[in-house]
């Protein structure tokens, strides 16, 4: 390893890590260790201050584009070189963990920081970016942020998307970007050199066979879909069930027939059903209108492409007394992941001596859109059992440290590229 | 007929009473013609100020007792008599029409203010009242401001129920009894003489047999329950089933069971789940709770009695791999109406000779638990298509008149025994 690269990676500090962590779970800590920090929230601009105040302290400029996307850059010496990116997302689930996003953010903010108390040089600038609503537990779909910027998706699309409580996506994003009067615009679809992104593994495997880094290869396929119901509702005292469009009771034939569809034995695939609403979701009353989603999720092209397709008919054919609607939300391909980025982050960990492994990643990232765009990686550190998206979520503090010094080592390379 | 009920029968005014339910039909006015009137909310405050201000037109007193009930009375001859009553509610589903509770409120008044104009003196007091929270759709469980005026249940039980939005009901409550600083302190359990309810029917029978009144003889068997599944949140992506403990796909087995539980191939057994809460409710977390309703209705004691006490069991043997709680939130056993009332009801219909028969209630009402405590019976009057619990609820200005026109005749003859 370089002197100056070392350098830089001694300068990642566990201990200021993990503070910040711990600083960052303060915004909408919930009982039981969670996180509650929904996209465009009180809690979600409160967080993306805080980030801000520790980037001026460093006077890294800071931006923003028209979807809230933040970027806070450390300049290059080549003013014509696109920014070597890193970074991750600053919303959380409902019920969601310290970790799952934020690490990347703070993991990309200490390396920044790291190679500016080591004071290298780098041609290309270094650039941490915080995704908007990667979740999309609160507005649907996930990986907004990235979707919009890397232009696979047009914001236009997602301006009218209401949350549970009916506020729009629009009006949520308006306060947001006028929480932060001072960052610089930003253009969407501007180009980057090359992505890393460091999130926990949100499943057991590094744990269980005791790997500190994992080098991310590849992201399965996901596709996402909204299934409405429409019936009628009327007295459940005086209305016979013969006489009834309930559905309710017509969802559930049709989830029925969802579960028939994605058996499958080697427990491959993930089918879930994670949000429902039911109206007008009174106990006298025959539903009327139920909503809900579907999450399924594959590795093999092939097969993620066979069940997607197979959605809106299993639906149909299901609905016996009521119309329904079926709406795709999101569908990613299967992403495979730069070899020379691979490369790059598998080299790192060698030369630092950690323990690390090759792998896919069950989740999606917002790396998997800046794949589209650019030579793109991912480096995976370990959680505690796999358990994510729970407040129970946890990690090691040095396991992260890792994680920074890893990054740290991998922007460096590719900076002077 | 008496010729000075018949006087009163005569100031029944069908133009005022249509033209006061338009009235109320626009506080909580929803589209499509339906109202949205939830108990204890600004809009039912709204429409109990309205009705307030109609009685306090005539001079009527007006008093509400510790769970918002609303009375309305005029004096009898003797200081001694308990009240004769006659009422019904003015919360609303939240998607209700404009005629359920409504129609025997204004009836009530209807028949209140004829009695006045024709100066009948009447030894017992002849009273309205307006039942808090009937129809349960924000607070369950639903006729719950009879169950307290009657003893059956306890106020202190209900408390701290709270509505989908986190609100408990002794908040909504306390506004409420604030808002109407002017009415005197009326006891619960203070003694009645008798009460009749008159309500749209809720079914197609009357419209069916072209008749305008529907005697009520008794009122079907009700059992709710809360049923809960408590499983644990995931990852969607990260998290192979077999490891998951999903509370939503579990509640689903479980609702699966209750289905074949309660296959009813007469078609006269009730089965309705109306509302359904899903926690995190969001697309890509396992979801870690579930809460639905289950509404079971039958006439027979011993088929409701039966279906009632094996909810519990089928829920527990369809749960595998969640924990789960089923409690039980309303009890009403099958009720048969006083004679001499039915009687009284049916001697009134046929002295106005308006084509009547004899029925029972499909719904549960406030007369349900008055039966317990006073002899009690119901007037029905048709509505269209038997719509009801909907927009689209619809009903005739002259049965509507018709039916006050018999509440008349029979509170008379009632408040002079």
């Amino acid at each position: 390893m370089r002197e100056d690269v070392q350098n830089a990676v001694n300068r990642v500090d566990q201990h200021r890590l993990w503070q910040r962590h711990m600083e960052m779970a303060r915004i909408g800590a919930i009982p039981g260790n969670g996180v509650n920090r929904a996209a465009f929230s009180r809690e979600d601009i409160a967080a993306r201050k805080l980030l801000i105040s520790w980037a001026r302290a460093r006077n890294f400029t800071v931006a923003m584009d028209a979807i809230g996307n933040l970027f806070i850059r450390r300049a290059g010496t080549d003013p014509h070189a696109a920014p070597v990116m890193t970074g991750s997302h600053i919303d959380s689930q409902p019920r969601g963990g310290r970790f799952d996003g934020i690490y990347g953010v703070l993991a990309g903010l200490e390396a920044l920081e790291a190679i500016e108390q080591a004071g290298v040089k780098t041609r290309h600038p270094v650039e941490l970016v915080a995704w908007s609503n990667e979740e999309g537990g609160r507005f649907p779909p996930c990986t907004m942020g990235s979707a919009v910027y890397t232009g696979a998706r047009a914001l236009s699309d997602f301006l009218e998307v209401k949350d549970n409580e009916g506020i729009a996506l629009k009006d949520a994003l308006a306060q947001t970007l006028a929480a932060t009067p001072a960052a610089e615009k930003r253009e969407l679809n501007a180009p980057a050199a090359a992505y890393i992104e460091a999130h926990i593994e949100q499943g057991p495997l590094l744990e269980q066979e005791g790997k500190v880094i994992g080098v991310v290869t590849a992201i399965q396929g996901l596709r996402w879909f909204n299934v409405e119901v429409f019936g009628e509702t009327a007295h459940a005292g005086t209305t016979p069930l013969g006489a009834r469009k309930d559905a309710l009771r017509e969802a559930i034939a049709v989830i029925n027939a969802l579960h028939e569809l994605t058996r499958d034995a080697s427990d491959t695939l993930r089918f879930t059903i994670g949000r429902m609403l039911v109206a007008p979701n009174s106990p006298n009353s025959v539903p009327s209108h139920v909503m809900f989603s579907v999450d399924v999720r594959h590795p093999d092209p092939a097969t993620i492409a066979r069940v997607g397709e197979a959605i809106e008919s299993a639906v149909r054919n299901a609905a016996k007394r009521c119309s329904v609607k079926v709406t795709p939300t999101l569908h990613d391909d299967p992403c495979a992941f730069d070899a020379a980025v691979v490369d790059c982050v598998e080299r790192a960990a060698q030369a630092l001596k950690l323990a690390q492994r090759r792998m896919p990643s069950g989740a999606s990232h917002d790396a998997m859109y800046m794949a589209r765009v650019c030579p793109t990686g991912m480096i995976f550190v370990p959680c505690e059992g796999g358990i994510s998206h729970n407040e129970a979520e946890n990690a090691r503090p040095e396991d992260l440290a890792a994680g920074a010094r890893v990054l740290t080592a991998a922007l460096l390379e590719l900076a002077d590229r």
